[in-house]
């Protein structure tokens, strides 16, 4: 069972533009070319930031034309948020709040065996990485630049911590690239 | 004949820290099992800014150490600056200021027939693109994220004006990432 950071990014280094558009990320390629069919199929527990669950409240009709529903996601979801937020219908969703590690223990529990995705945004993820809790990153590199955008790890991690497993080409939109933390390095 | 912006990077897009420092990358592994080689073989005329001449200058002996010269460049290089640097012995620099449309042209004269290497910064490489003259943008992304620094190329350009040409793993230390430029895109 691994935590992993699974997210798509532009070349430079942003999860989306400053007003959290992603409208530079659909037209790079075909989702179901890349490794995420396999990847979401070993996903037992996911997590994410209040701005990354209000965008897929926002883009509700994007999302469904991408996947075929407003909500994707079959598996258990966490929210982190200090505020209230609609629950979108059919999900699978409870609001967190506070230190990551006691959720862990209780998407790890929830999980059964399988892995647990952190989907952003950069924040969190480098929340579950203070807490050393964060097992690798994954991320699609989309052949783009934005000059300036919401970061995609604002945090230092230098070398050994960080080590490259593997690399792949997606069509001329994206490289994969997968990475392993150690959880000694936080 | 090819303008080609080569350069490191974290994988959270920095080219460097906000002090300019580099040694995050030396650790990450062995610069002749990369394209270096290759890439250097080619390459006909250099063109850098200040903050990346100024490096050069106070790191003379690690440069020394990493290359077995101080300045490692036979290639004529044009250093874009508006203030008066010292030059390297031996080294080949003119130092320019202003259009790098002028200089481009002046540049390829001198490259004759080989292509032209804008090492950076990320702003130097921007404005070769905003004039239309970049064609490939090739970065070896090392394993580290900084969290801050100078920015790879602080501009926006979206599919399909960047495209990926290809990837290579070097070690675990670095994923080379080669796009082809489009120049109309600017």
């Amino acid at each position: 069972m691994k935590t992993q950071y699974y997210t798509s990014s532009s070349l430079d280094g942003f999860l989306a533009t400053e007003d959290d558009s992603l409208d530079w990320l659909f037209a790079l390629g075909d989702i179901s070319q890349t490794s995420y069919p396999a990847f979401i199929k070993d996903v037992g527990a996911i997590a994410m930031g209040s701005a990354t669950y209000e965008w897929i409240l926002r883009h509700a009709q994007e999302v469904s034309d991408q996947t075929g529903s407003p909500w994707p996601y079959t598996q258990p979801t966490w929210v982190f948020t200090s505020r209230k937020l609609p629950v979108i219908p059919g999900a699978k969703v409870s609001f967190a709040n506070g230190d990551v590690t006691a959720l862990h223990h209780e998407m790890q529990a929830a999980a059964a065996g399988r892995n647990i995705w952190v989907m952003g945004g950069g924040d969190l993820a480098g929340q579950f990485h203070d807490a050393g809790l964060l097992d690798e990153i994954i991320v699609q590199i989309g052949s783009v630049t934005l000059g300036r955008g919401k970061p995609l790890f604002p945090r230092r991690v230098l070398s050994p911590d960080l080590a490259l497993v593997s690399v792949t080409q997606v069509g001329t939109g994206f490289a994969e690239l997968t990475y392993s933390v150690s959880r000694n390095g936080r």
